[in-house]
């Protein structure tokens, strides 16, 4: 008999990462004649007087470490890469962050690192972190997180973190990114590799949150319920529990599912068009770089007004200040030229015509 | 004392479309030397004989309609539109259909047509429709009802239609697409102008719901409030009454400001890939038409898809049994390419590989 369907689910989902990390792994390690987390870079320079570097030793497999809240997702998480890890040439490790927002925050990290020992991985760490308070509480322990994790991954030589989003985490970031109404960009919701080279992975982007909890149930983990997921506080947490729910009642079920093809769609779109843009953005310059008016007005709106957003940034306006409302103005000097004064727009930049040309600097 | 503000607000959104409508009306008059509805073709053939054609007589005016149902929304339009009408070289009509969806329903058209006349719009007319079954009730009453509009503004020469629909309609509509799941075209909602030469315009796209209620108000209009609109049978209505409040609640107030610029970004978006893709759909062909796989391959995802969901469309599969999931499929003959068979598209299309070359035919 073999597993339940929700253990195959997950460990299918992480078995194809873990295929995509070995891949790359063997790769970089065949380009640059050492394993990427070789820990005796002279190893690989006795090889350097042959025509192909020796291949690594076996010992050099890659480290995969999963990040575990101790949830279902990350729990279900660390259960199929402990599995998968045994079959294939990688070693896998667990990081457990302990945020210090709740009373027991440490203890219940303690726990969580014990239990992914108790699943033979290795390395295990809980880490503390201190949780700052830019851009929001959501926002604060986010960071605060994936800088602890960077710093774990950069520490054990790791090749990829594992991350336990699910289907249903895609579809209330594209909806939060939805609210924000700043574009294709950020309905793009999470990608399925990201950070520094790709180190971030999240097998489960396709498998939704309740394969996950049956697969922990059908596996007698223990998970542990974060109550800030509950929280009518957070934003994701009304989301998930009103929001979302409401919307499915009104439109039907596979609203979910519909969101994350959004996202992957949206990304695609997005990446597209920046390529274009970036192009462009070195076709429409005279001479001297600056941006000509005529070769501007020609191009699509949405190109024309990412190649004004990309200057307005590189001339020191910070991105997150910086609205579509704001552009639209810079664009109209293009459009819908009548003689207008210089624009002002965040972080002492602005934008004015002057002979044809657009300029845009920082005063 | 000035109108009330929220009159003052559907008076300058109807008057910027009229300037539109005049300046189009007048560039098309002098580009053809006759008016687009000008009632005796021989007057301008007359002139055909001189350099440039004589002006049309002030009585060719255009004519806009207003498509009004009696609801607040096209109550407070046709109202906006009587009132600048009289100000501008534009006259003004108004049409309301009659779905017969409900008892007394040509009595009411009889009432509206009547509110209308009493505006001193003319034309006036109320219209019949036969509501048929195709695609679900709200799209059979849509087609039924543009397709009487479009025969009225063929009939009265109309140089627009305006319509009613909101920033509230549009965040519906948004989330409608949304829920397709197929990608951002679906996101781009209404656009101000659409139709056979950009007949349909919508002013109110940017106004929200309450100020044209309130101009009603404020003007003592009475308005008629359909029970479609608040019946949970339909999916607008539920989204209305349900699904967007709770997503208000959950993300704050702005949400329905988000989803109509998030419309915007996306159709133009939308607009520049799909100009990407007719071009770069040209430049990955053979002499023979046929396209090249190579060639495709290194294109951005976003703009192959665009290029092979084209083909398909081509080839007879029907655009609305063409899902993204029949695009990737087709897809990975390109980017991962085994030796797979043909690929069964609907519309009896197929797609296969054939010597380095992407065939898509119907069989």
């Amino acid at each position: 008999m073999g597993p339940h369907p929700a253990v195959a689910a997950i460990r299918l989902a992480v078995r194809r990462v873990l295929h995509d990390v070995l891949t790359e792994f063997a790769e970089q390690t065949e380009r640059t004649g050492r394993a990427p987390n070789a820990p005796h870079p002279e190893l690989a320079e006795a090889g350097a007087g042959r025509r192909r570097p020796a291949l690594p030793e076996r010992t050099d497999t890659p480290l995969v470490l999963v990040a575990c809240s101790g949830g279902a997702d990350s729990m279900a998480l660390a259960s199929a890469l402990a599995f998968e890890a045994r079959k294939l040439a990688v070693r896998a490790g667990g990081i457990t962050v302990d945020h210090g927002l709740q009373n027991g925050s440490d203890t219940r990290a303690t726990e969580v690192a014990g239990r992914l020992t108790a699943m033979d991985l290795d390395p295990v760490e809980a880490v503390a972190v201190r949780v700052g308070h830019d851009g929001g509480p959501e926002a604060a322990a986010r960071d605060a997180r994936y800088a602890a994790l960077d710093a774990a991954a950069e520490r054990h030589g790791a090749a990829a973190v594992l991350l336990g989003h699910t289907r249903d985490d895609q579809a209330e970031t594209v909806l939060l990114g939805l609210a924000r109404g700043s574009g294709i960009r950020s309905l793009s919701g999470m990608a399925a590799a990201s950070g520094p080279a790709g180190r971030y992975r999240r097998p489960f982007l396709q498998l939704d949150r309740q394969t996950a909890r049956t697969a922990c149930l059908a596996q007698s983990l223990p998970v542990w319920d974060d109550p800030h997921n509950i929280d009518p506080a957070y934003t994701r947490s009304r989301l998930r529990h009103e929001g979302l729910p409401a919307l499915e009642k009104a439109l039907g079920k596979g609203v979910v599912e519909a969101l994350a093809r959004t996202a992957q769609l949206s990304r695609d779109d997005a990446d597209a068009l920046d390529t274009w843009a970036a192009e462009a953005g070195r076709d429409v310059r005279d001479d001297a770089g600056r941006l000509e008016c005529a070769k501007l007005h020609v191009l699509p709106p949405a190109v024309r007004r990412r190649i004004l957003r990309r200057a307005a940034i590189e001339a020191g306006s910070p991105a997150g200040s910086l609205f579509a409302r704001h552009i639209e103005e810079v664009d109209r000097l293009i459009t819908g030229w009548r003689g207008q004064q210089a624009i002002n727009l965040p972080g002492r930049v602005e934008a004015l015509r002057q002979g044809g040309r657009l300029v845009i600097r920082q005063s």
